[in-house]
């Protein structure tokens, strides 16, 4: 019998963006696989047993996978160390994945945002898959990403009419906007980029903890706000102890 | 008192890609707005009545908005003709909120897949706002876009690790795809762009009626699949009468 994966985005950061269908399969759930991450956050771990607790009449099984600590930067032979250690990664998923998801049953994880936007589950969840000797199916289940939740926040289209829009990680944006585009989304930005470029012309629509209690919004001239942002940006992560922020820069 | 208007993103499809908020929204409206177009489909009529049933109670006021016809490319002064329907339709709108949306009231608009990407109503609704001689705040409302939607039903991320994915009109792509960009999804395709620009070491992935029971996806080397699809798209256009599609394309 055919066992099955479920890879469900549960939104950005509101509990209330979870969807139907996200809920639906989290009811379904035989067991729910949890990444632990190296510093997750309290906070996070909350707000998932809050969407599952809502979306279940049952206890639901949860199995813990723990991600080996990853490499830092500074490892000698630094890209040997990241393939071995994504290989410890997925020896870890496999043998939980093997020895905890029965024949038949159907096993998920919850995704912050949308399985397929700057998040790491999916390739490894296909990877896994792919050397296991079982027959099993993979379900992916969009979420509302940080990116939609941005423009929400703010009341802005992404895109101008008939024009692109740019999403990106910020270190491609250290260079400066890309060449023919007026939108660009940056994500993963943990040196405040927006910062550090030449913001002629370049308006931001900056958002951090988006769509929960403490979301902050600012928005404006790059070159009027960009030290706002970066004084909110430093006060707010120093007494939450963690920030999680994207923002959208527009040419006007 | 302030009244509302809430822009609720439905999703691209799929019901049960409605989210909490976007149902928590639905069930607590004074009157929706519903805009017509002049070739609107009953399936998405049909989509929308059982997405309003499903989460009211009570039965909803609903207020027809007949969206002008727009005007032909051939028209003598185009951009005049089209200053003109735009126009018309903001005063149609705004007529319709100021005599059907109460003091206090909170309105909605539903939209489909997400309300921030190539999607008209969130500009017109500021506008409308903006001119408006009552005080009337906005909310928008994330969905799961259609980009979204297409990634997940092909399970697969839309970016490569590190680097960017852009989301832009089909006409854009015309020429081909842009400079040092691997992965493009390519919006309203009237015309069938993936079939006319060079091939070589391009995948698609490719998708219509997203999320629905008519469901169809192909993916593969262009080169090799463009001829299926284009057959497959002209069959299913025309037994269903209408086709929505996207793609992705990404550089090998």
């Amino acid at each position: 019998m055919t066992s099955e994966l479920k890879l469900i985005g549960i939104g950005a950061g509101n509990p209330e963006w979870v969807t139907v269908a996200a809920a639906r399969a989290i009811g379904e759930l035989d067991v729910l696989f949890v990444v632990i991450k190296e510093k997750d956050l309290d906070e996070f771990v909350e707000v998932r047993r809050q969407i599952v607790s809502e979306h279940r009449s049952t206890p639901l099984r949860t199995v813990e996978l723990h991600d080996p600590p990853r490499p830092w930067r500074s490892t000698p032979d630094y890209p040997a160390a990241v393939r071995t250690w994504r290989a410890q990664r997925l020896q870890q998923w496999s043998d939980a994945v093997a020895s905890e998801l029965g024949e038949g049953q159907v096993g998920g994880f919850l995704v912050w945002g949308d399985p397929s936007l700057y998040e790491s589950t999916l390739a490894i969840v296909k990877e896994l898959v792919a050397v296991c000797s079982r027959d099993i199916r993979i379900q992916v289940i969009p979420g509302i990403s940080s990116v939609l939740a941005l423009a929400a926040a703010h009341q802005i289209p992404l895109n101008r009419q008939g024009r692109a829009v740019v999403i990106e990680p910020a270190r491609l944006l250290a260079s400066g906007m890309p060449e023919g585009t007026d939108d660009v989304v940056a994500m993963l930005d943990g040196h405040q980029t927006f910062a550090h470029i030449d913001p002629t012309g370049l308006d931001i629509y900056w958002g951090a903890y988006l769509g929960t209690g403490d979301e902050i919004l600012i928005s404006g001239d790059l070159e009027s706000v960009r030290e706002e942002i970066l004084r909110v940006r430093a006060e707010a992560a120093h007494r939450k102890g963690w920030i999680f922020d994207t923002y959208l820069l527009r040419r006007r």
